[in-house]
């Protein structure tokens, strides 16, 4: 099976090491297609293979699967199509692209007896669509909740351990964690294109990428995490999706998970992936998520399947309404200058809501002016939550905007 | 694709409830097979079903896939041979039968243009042999560490809670967690058979089964859960199997884990299995390993892929020499007459196999007749230790033969 390579930046070249230390029976690279591809080329790659910046070429070669690492909508999504109509199988780890097109692009792969594999579009080295589709197709899904991004992990874990927010973001620049612009990844948009993938093939629901709501982890403050340890939990940025009615709830943002809970458990970039099925209960996976080598192998994992003639079951989905309500348990962080009557002016908002306070929370040693304090409320609708917040949103006490957030249970 | 029950137990009645239930595309019930069957029907299964109690029935139909669930080595040994031969496909459960003639019948299915599944003999509901076969083929897995019996983690994690061993187990067999005789799953032959099922997967090494040592964990005493506290660590049975040379090490027992490590978080009946590949790094599966539904789930998971026409890639494994060394620090316990010299000869005789010590516990409140006390040593090979051992067994002062159990690095 000869392999052309689209793109040979971090994992590309990952993937061609691998491919070139593992040997894999019945692989072969044959061409890597890459912009300015001249200062690219690497001594290690065997000669026999073809260097090359025209697309083109690679179409009208005898390569059997194309690698998608490139990234982005455009070009690869017209490279894939071009490739999967001209009977040419597709391996990518293109999250955007598959969020957004996965289901037309195996259709289009079908139709032309070819094959598309995007195992490290989610979660990359942990084997999670090949567990969903080959080792939990016997079950019925009900709910997905899943660290998605790295990078929030990382941050937030860094948090939890007393460091702040611009000071770790700077560190994770410099470690490649995160781009120059974070915002894909801490306002919750890449974990959001992860989580609409992972719907398609756990809960069989197709939803359109932007109807999902995202909040953005920029949000959380050191003293939430302070506050979230009163309450043995932490934050974590979680991506959570769940059969409701006819239709899915699903939503990506930060929310406090139990000290005992597995989601507490994952430090620094890990990605962790937690399915509860009707008969089966709960799994977990976690691992690495990102990274050149793990999403490699879950690339490289993909070529040999198609090498062998494996063949993924075709679980289908549907056009699926997605809210964003979720009955849980909810922290609310005020900050405020301290007046007479605040805890009454709250009380009353959620109660006309009918949201039961569960607890308040006030800390010693901020200063009256601006005053951080929590309450907790038992669980209620998010959208119930929001319009009681909305009733009080321009109280003259309050300092800033309340933050709430969801609690995970154990 | 009709599908025969072979065994209408626990796992096998789950298997068909879900198949009624989820309705897979293509898959039909069209037998069900057990002693004395008579007495197993049930009327919701389909009218169509044909009840039997004779193999033979089963064999003569047009059934595709015969689904074996009696467990043993025969007759089910037979079964699944006889209908490999005839050319019809096979799932199964049976670690046992897997862990022994596994790479045989494999072999057969594949002459005869058949199939073999059994994602459901190890860790029941987790999906780590599709996870590994797919997922993670793209990488060289190096290690697992696992805990691979439900009943084990449920007796130690309850003994970590303070309750004594024989209480617990009588718990463990009144809710079914464990046989009248235990055997198998606490002196650690049920685990050691799935790990040499996952050794072959991940490791791609073909081992005898009975190359494989165990230790029981009905050696482990109370006080060496308060001993393992005192040591940040908690106590579980694992199965560990990792590349050594040209071979590999394995072993199945009690082993101490730092709390800090997802081992230590295991509750219950839990299964969680470790794999550290070369290039993705360590991943992690848990869940239910075990009980009527999530095993079912692992063979309905199975049929769907068969009926799918879903292949499995064949990946290689070649015998393979096993020892049972590993370098790691050791927990070693003793229980003695209180007299002196005693640590002076402990160290002497670890002195001689250049056995380093780490530190020395001594709690108080025990009487000097029969007074537990432990050493931990530095990484050692397990024979060196042995030998150390082996060099005191015979000391007039001890009231107990030492227990030793490697610690597990986080």
């Amino acid at each position: 099976m000869k392999v052309a390579l689209l793109g040979f930046g971090t994992v590309g070249s990952s993937v061609a090491r691998i491919v070139c230390d593992l040997k894999p029976e019945g692989l072969e690279l044959s061409h890597i297609f890459n912009r300015s591809v001249a200062r690219k080329k690497a001594d290690w790659v065997p000669k026999s293979v073809i260097w090359t910046e025209d697309f083109e070429e690679v179409l009208r070669s005898d390569v059997d699967v194309i690698v998608e690492l490139v990234g982005g909508l455009e070009p690869p999504g017209t490279w894939v199509r071009r490739a999967l109509e001209a009977g040419k199988s597709a391996v990518t780890g293109n999250k955007k692209l598959i969020a957004k097109h996965g289901i037309e692009l195996d259709r289009l792969a079908r139709s032309n007896g070819a094959h598309l594999l995007y195992g490290a579009a989610v979660a990359g080295g942990i084997p999670v669509i090949p567990g969903l589709q080959q080792g939990l197709a016997g079950d019925r899904i009900t709910r997905i909740e899943a660290i998605l991004n790295g990078t929030c992990n990382y941050i937030l874990s860094r948090m939890e351990a007393g460091d702040a927010f611009a000071d770790v973001l700077k560190d994770a620049q410099r470690l490649g964690y995160a781009e120059a612009d974070p915002s894909e990844d801490v306002d919750g948009y890449d974990a959001r294109a992860k989580l609409v993938i992972l719907s398609r093939i756990a809960l069989r629901a197709a939803v359109e990428v932007e109807s999902v709501a995202c909040r953005s982890i920029t949000e959380v403050d050191a003293v939430d995490l302070v506050y979230a340890r009163d309450l043995n939990c932490t934050i974590r940025q979680i991506s959570k999706a769940e059969l409701r009615g006819d239709g899915i709830s699903a939503t990506v943002g930060p929310m406090l998970v139990p000290l005992r809970s597995p989601f507490a458990w994952s430090r620094r970039t890990e990605n962790m992936v937690l399915v509860c099925g009707q008969y089966g209960g709960d799994v977990v996976f976690s691992g690495h998520g990102a990274g050149g080598n793990p999403t490699a192998v879950a690339v490289v994992s993909d070529l040999i399947s198609l090498a062998h003639g494996s063949k993924v079951a075709d679980l289908p989905s549907r056009a699926t309404h997605v809210s964003g309500e979720f009955e849980l348990r909810h922290y609310i962080r005020f900050v405020v200058r301290d007046q007479p009557g605040i805890v009454a002016e709250i009380a009353g908002a959620l109660a006309s809501e009918k949201i039961n306070i569960d607890a308040l929370f006030q800390r010693t040693g901020y200063e009256k002016g601006s005053l951080p304090f929590v309450v907790t409320v038992e669980p209620c609708a998010a959208s119930a939550l929001r319009r009681a917040l909305d009733r009080i949103r321009h109280a003259g006490w309050l300092s800033e905007t309340p933050l709430d957030m969801p609690i995970l249970g154990e």
